[in-house]
């Protein structure tokens, strides 16, 4: 039997105990399995004294995450610190500097830093494996740079906040508003500190840049994806939809194009009838299509200490049995810049605003949407409250620079009340 | 950039082609993606002049696969041939005699001859890989063997056959009877040639008992699989199946118990709105579960050119990329032998049955189910022809074992017109 595999682990929250956990607890299976012992040299987190329901006997303990990093008596640094700088990055630099491997859960840091990272590591010949980073315990990494490797991928798309698919959901089936369901996930503490990670689609905005460039051998682009959260999803627009057949979701969409690289991270509209429609809770799913697969959906729960655990497992396993291969699939300094391109696939949108309630509030909207180019498909007035009008429109197919066209020409007029909301009617 | 990897392909049928469309189409994507030029030394088939819609030029042409196998111009043997003996079982061993690695597509192979293979391929030092053996385009060998290998998996299911499962959802959305559907199917050219390979359930079993390994660390056991075919489910059963929230689906199911293996691949009640529930058509499901990760889903084609050329070239590429492991996930050596295990885990069933329309008859059956400790749910009599009843039961969780007494004593009687149809319904 090969060497033993030893890891050191920075970060002893939740996914953290999880890995030691099961390390403590499969070390038989997992020997079986990779054909070595997998063994942890040396843990380090904020807190030593914390219960954190597993046994740490037997391991170094370290303050500072990259003097862990440093050790040589470790062979792979297993980083669950979180945040996109700081002691992870330091962290993650420093082993990789040393010649370690690196596993991670880290979309914020990878989504932000993983191009530089991937070169480093790759000038090092060491491997950045990052499966627990995107849709928790699903291997869609996996199924992305090796499964699929004779595929060239046409989409990808996902729901991989389970915070926001929870509030949706929740929002829909105990018919409460955004506002009510927020603070129960709040209370529940699902939210991250920071919640506009979570409802603004910034998290699940890292994961789908790891996942575009991955799927299309593009450097990762955080910054070019157009972002929209799901704060002014109202209760009324998921009864407007369900009634329709459709349901909201966060989908993110990746595409490359003839223009660019297209990633939308967006509330949209999705058949009910489809897997992504139900979808329910925290569990996340990922639509991949490709030439040759035709298309895969994988589903599985995207959070929790057993699922990011098993993630986390799932790459120490492979670096164990000496699988390597660069961090995005292909090497880093092989993946092309490709420039942001908005959607120019036309698609249905669903519009809703809310009209002053005066005569000819709604001919003035229709007129500008026609003006635009853009046809209506069906439109509901559905109720007035103190002299305003909510209205929506589903259109045809029209592009969303025609759509945002139209909008910016009724910001200027004086009978909308509030700014008006479009979400894509997605085909999947 | 390493050496080369030469291809040997052996079987040009529509799987075939595929694999020779990706490796012309994509030269450069795949190099980028595994450092190496994959190129195609050798192919063989059985027919030299067919037009296969792609071009062989650049290849030799081997007529006798075992001599293509045994070429030391090739690195890897693909069999693509199909049958669990004969010509492909003969070439494989070549192959793997001469110090090839393998990639196959062949489940009833690997099902039967499956053990005595790894252990030759290991001793050589080779490798097997078989991705496009089970579920066509669903990368579920390496989710189950890589992503998931933290896991102690706890149960695998699947609907593993698109045919069955074609013609159980044609029977319902068309109202059709079974013996119509399935000569659609056989026109519509679905079926294999010997057709119970397909709707006995044979081929789905094959893929069980290759999943059920590589899941709970076992020898591949096909003959200890409980395998039972969709001929006997009729167009009513569907019905009062829906009637109830349920669909019908030939699912595979394994678990490893205390007391051994239990591996099903029956008919069962699963419910409607369950992922398995909404499958649809030739579309392929598998359901993993481990004690990290809860349940992933993945769901994709289960057949066709593209997908399973997909599967083909995912294994091509791991193996440019030197990605190796045991054929079953651990080494075959220590695989265990374990004994089958019906299934002592209660579960509703779903009884159906036709009974003489006499005073008395449906309190015979009742009694006897009642004998047997099988308490009954529900019960509707839907209709008559010509002195005969149909009945059905639904129970409350009983074992197989109970059931089939009561079964049993039933046919001792002279009230039953046809050999009653027990489907267990299952908790997914």
């Amino acid at each position: 039997m090969a060497a033993p595999l030893r890891l050191g682990i920075a970060g002893l929250g939740t996914v953290g105990a999880g890995v030691v956990r099961i390390v403590r607890t499969h070390a038989a299976m997992l020997s079986a399995r990779t054909g070595r012992e997998i063994t942890i040299t040396a843990v380090s987190a904020r807190n030593r004294d914390k219960d954190r329901g597993v046994s740490l006997t037997g391991y170094e303990w370290e303050d500072d995450p990259v003097a862990l990093a440093r050790r040589d008596d470790i062979d792979v640094f297993v980083e669950l610190m979180g945040g996109s700088d700081g002691p992870a990055l330091a962290a993650t630099r420093a082993a990789l500097d040393t010649g370690k491997d690196v596993v991670t859960a880290n979309k914020a840091m990878l989504a932000i830093h993983g191009q530089t990272l991937a070169e480093e590591a790759e000038a090092k010949g060491r491997a950045i494996r990052f499966e627990a980073a995107v849709a928790g315990g699903i291997p869609v990494i996996k199924a992305l740079t090796e499964g699929l490797a004779g595929n060239q991928v046409t989409r990808v798309m996902g729901v991989m906040n389970g915070t926001c698919n929870y509030i949706l959901t929740r929002m829909e089936s105990a018919g409460l508003g955004y506002d009510t369901v927020f603070q129960e996930a709040s209370d529940l503490g699902y939210l991250e500190a920071d919640p506009t990670l979570d409802v603004g689609g910034i998290d699940a905005g890292h994961k789908l840049a790891l996942l575009s460039s991955i799927a299309f051998g593009t450097q990762p682009d955080f910054a070019g994806i157009d972002i929209e959260g799901i704060e002014r999803i109202k209760i009324d627009d998921i009864r407007q939809a369900a009634d329709m057949g459709y349901r909201i979701k966060l989908l993110g969409v990746a595409r490359r194009t003839g223009r660019g690289l297209e990633q939308r991270m967006q509330p949209c509209l999705v058949p009910a009838d489809s897997p992504l429609g139900q979808l329910e809770g925290g569990t996340n799913m990922v639509v991949i299509e490709g030439d040759a697969v035709e298309q895969i959906v994988l589903r599985g729960p995207g959070a929790g200490q057993g699922p990011t655990a098993s993630a986390v497992m799932g790459d120490v396993c492979d670096l164990a049995r000496g699988f390597r291969l660069p961090t995005f699939g292909q090497p880093a300094t092989t993946l092309e810049q490709v420039p942001p391109a908005t959607s120019g696939l036309p698609a249905p949108f669903y519009l809703r605003m809310t009209l002053v309630d005066k005569p000819g509030a709604l001919a003035r909207v229709a007129t500008l949407l026609g003006n635009a180019g853009v046809s209506i498909d069906r439109m509901r007035q559905y109720g007035h409250s103190e002299g305003a009008a909510p209205v929506l429109f589903v259109t045809h197919k029209t592009t969303r620079a025609a759509l945002d066209e139209a909008i910016e020409a009724m910001r200027q007029t004086d009978v909308i009340v509030s700014e008006p909301v479009a979400l894509r009617i997605e085909s999947v």
